[in-house]
């Protein structure tokens, strides 16, 4: 091919693709209005208008024609013209063809219906507490899954074949180190918070707030934050979440419970810092699969960091308990700073995931993991889940639950073959932790930028060191630029160590 | 072909065309998105995802594959074997196929790149009172439209093909009938408004009423009309409009104005009749061309019929003028029931179509139906449109544009070539008066049924009568399977002299 023909077939290539992301912003679209006051009524239409663009999608993306730009751009020489972003495009879209095509078009059928069924069992199955409801189901979703690998092929253990979709590049040798790690340094550390006799005041956290303040409030959280409100808007929802159109568009959610406050204002600034992430990729990667964040994993880190490192943070406190104060009805004008600190850090034991707090919420996540793996590696069987789940409990947090439905039911994600996630969300943890002590280097005076309500600086070294880069770095090379090393646990369990002990007094 | 192979046939068509109406509905919630407060940043991204969008729908309804189907299917015989439904359906996408196909391809597109230049220029024009500026490209899209009714061909009048785009069936030689009546007993019905010393009081109309307090009133409003909340929801926005995705999911937008409250209010009973349409069309029709208003002038009778013959029902106003004092903060309080009426009845010369009554309005449209005519006809020039206009001002209303910018150019239709479609405005006046005439035979009692708020007699012969059928029948069909007759501009004639010459007592 000349010089010429190539340029060609690349400007070809990336409107083919853009055609793609051009569709899939539709449907995030479509996925954003359907969780946010889309009429009920219109449910099954908007599932079939989602039908139908995805279909055009998994056509588009496992054509013959992208077949054909695969294997003409694939080529060595051709590759090497390439721009550096239709390279990984063309990496990417290659990653996803195989994925695609490689599982025999009738069995991801039986497997999507499989999925659409199981959602709506397991949730009859967690409200009855009832798991042999459920079992059958799960069973299959196990077999598909280990029936893919075995066509999707893998390298060491199945279990990284499935971890690649969330997190590309990350291992199983690698999480059973750091969360082998982790878990070991955490559980004598909830220990001795739960044994503490010092132990916080909360009972103002559950008094009446009313909504209108709540989202006043959570508008004047997202300012100072520096949420774009020209490249997003905020939304209510029943489960929280931020969805990125574009960098131009990326829009956030949350929940108000006027009984207790912490779920939207933390619930926001946690979705903020997934919309961070989003709206400051660079606009040179749109149109292209790179326009979005490189892994689930480094995504919950942006999350977090914000909600932890920031929002948890005293400084953030002594800045805007003012601004909380005001916008409230009076439940926190008796309650000092500090009560107010030491209760919104609370760290308690609990059964439910989504209820638990950041000294306690890795464990659950090890345990998710840990009964994964197992399943993959024919060293668990289905129904011997429950049980399994509840000596892990019970081991690793000291409770046991009473039932299925607070336990190994609790969460939707195998009900649609999500196994490989669970692992993201304590890496995002282990991230965010890492990235905080490589920004404290650069910015010693972190705490006081947080105090002063100077968070530019900080927002400018995440999209200098992540944000920007979309899907171009992966998750190992962003960790690695920035610590200089690989994924450690060692920034968390510090973090954590010190402010628990501090604020527990053990 | 066999009956078996029609039917397969047939269910493939089907299939094909639900597909289009898929991607259109995402198209209308992009629309419905992009209006009501979508991150201002996303414009260019939201354009190019509605372009692809609608690339992709143009593609659809003029591919060889269409042609093939159309040829297939309406080969006499196998035409008869088809369900209604379908047999309809082939006629819309045959009419579409033959509109899209006949314009020369690069033609078209200069069309549309001029289509989109001329709105901003436009703009810039009106707001500089500046005719010159917009005037050549005024040229060439009349040029354009001339050229397109060359290539699609017309029967009597060349105008008679820009109708059939809004109007299906309304053909230059009623509409001359009927608009050169209503315009001959207007004139005077104006004259002696104007005239009267009889004048309604109108200072309350523009005190403070809070947006909040509007919102509610207008979702009270909404209930009061039968409006259904679980197939849509009332938004803001700049402009408001009505959109249907599909029968269930019909959204409503308003604008709140805290200085004039019926712009939110009557607007939004204006898009609820609009929304009372789509929400009741068959859903046997869902997935066909045919799930929508059947025209232009008849979608804008249901929006006026509830607008004018309920919201402006004396007995509507009986019954609610206490839910709007409710929500207002006491502007009403001192202003009797028969001054309200008066108030928000008032008639007036205006210079301006969207702020003009339902007195006046219809002859602000017959000026620029006369106009759009001689235009297509060759017997006006766009460089005299201006004079033509303001004589026609003079003459029909009695009051002269001081510019051009409160003149000819207010309108923004023309600027994206929307000749043929002002007549469906003041069809809908039309037809809505010729309904309500119909409706009261059959509930004579329609007065005490909307003093009652017992309006579901109302949405009941409306949707028997009208709504059901979405785009099974035309126009001229529905007014004739209603009143036994024509399209008649003596109902509404009729209504505005009774109420007029009682009003202001002359």
């Amino acid at each position: 091919m000349t010089e010429e023909q190539v340029k060609a077939l690349e400007t070809e290539f990336r409107q083919y693709v853009k055609k793609i992301q051009d569709y899939n912003q539709a449907l995030s679209l479509l996925a954003w209005d359907s969780r946010t006051g889309a009429p009920k009524k219109g449910v099954k239409q908007r599932s079939e208008v989602i039908g139908t663009i995805s279909a055009e999608v998994f056509h588009l993306s496992t054509s013959e024609q992208m077949a054909k730009y695969l294997k003409e751009l694939r080529e060595e020489n051709v590759y090497a013209q390439l721009s550096e972003i239709t390279q990984k495009t063309v990496d990417e879209c290659h990653k996803n063809y195989e994925r695609n095509v490689k599982i025999p078009k009738e069995e991801y059928k039986e497997y999507v219906m499989l999925q659409s069924e199981s959602e709506s069992l397991w949730e009859e199955a967690k409200d009855k507490a009832d798991f042999e409801l459920f079992r059958p189901n799960l069973e299959k979703l196990v077999e598909f899954k280990k029936k893919f690998i075995g066509y999707w092929g893998y390298e060491k253990h199945p279990y990284n074949t499935l971890l690649d979709d969330y997190e590309p590049g990350v291992f199983v040798e690698t999480i059973d180190r750091v969360f082998g790690e982790l878990r070991d340094q955490l559980i004598p550390l909830v220990k001795g918070v739960t044994e503490s006799k010092h132990q916080p005041k909360t009972d103002f956290l559950f008094e009446k707030f009313p909504k209108e303040n709540q989202k006043e409030l959570s508008l004047d959280i997202l300012k100072e934050i520096g949420y774009d409100f020209d490249a997003g808007r905020l939304d209510e929802t029943v489960h929280p979440f931020a969805i990125g159109l574009n960098p131009n568009d990326v829009r956030v959610t949350t929940k108000y419970n006027e009984d207790d406050f912490r779920v939207a204002l933390f619930g926001t600034i946690h979705e903020c810092g997934h919309a961070l992430y989003e709206q400051n990729i660079s606009l040179d990667l749109l149109g292209t699969p790179l326009c979005t964040g490189t892994s689930m994993g480094i995504h919950e880190s942006q999350s977090l960091f914000w909600e932890k490192f920031v929002g948890k943070n005293y400084g953030f406190w002594e800045r805007n308990y003012d601004v909380l104060k005001k916008h409230s009805t009076g439940q926190f004008d008796d309650v000092s700073l500090e009560d107010f600190y030491f209760a919104v850090n609370q760290a308690k034991r609990s059964l439910i995931r989504i209820e638990s707090d950041e000294l306690t919420y890795c464990l659950h996540i090890i345990i998710r993991y840990e009964l994964e793996k197992a399943l993959m590696e024919d060293k668990l069987e289905v129904k011997d889940l429950p049980q399994a789940w509840n000596e892990k409990m019970e081991e690793y947090l000291g409770v046991k639950p009473s039932h299925d439905g607070e336990g190994v039911l609790q969460d939707v994600h195998w009900s649609f073959g999500a196994f490989g996630y669970f692992p993201s969300y304590a890496l995002g943890y282990i991230y965010s932790a890492q990235l905080k002590e490589a920004i404290v280097k650069e910015l010693p005076n972190f705490d006081e930028l947080v105090k002063a309500g100077d968070l530019a600086p900080i927002r400018e070294w995440l999209t200098t060191n992540i944000h920007q880069h979309g899907a171009m770095k992966k998750p190992a090379e962003i960790i690695k630029d920035i610590t200089g090393g690989g994924i450690d646990s060692k920034p968390l369990v510090k973090y954590l160590d010190e402010k628990y002990r501090r604020l527990y007094k053990f």
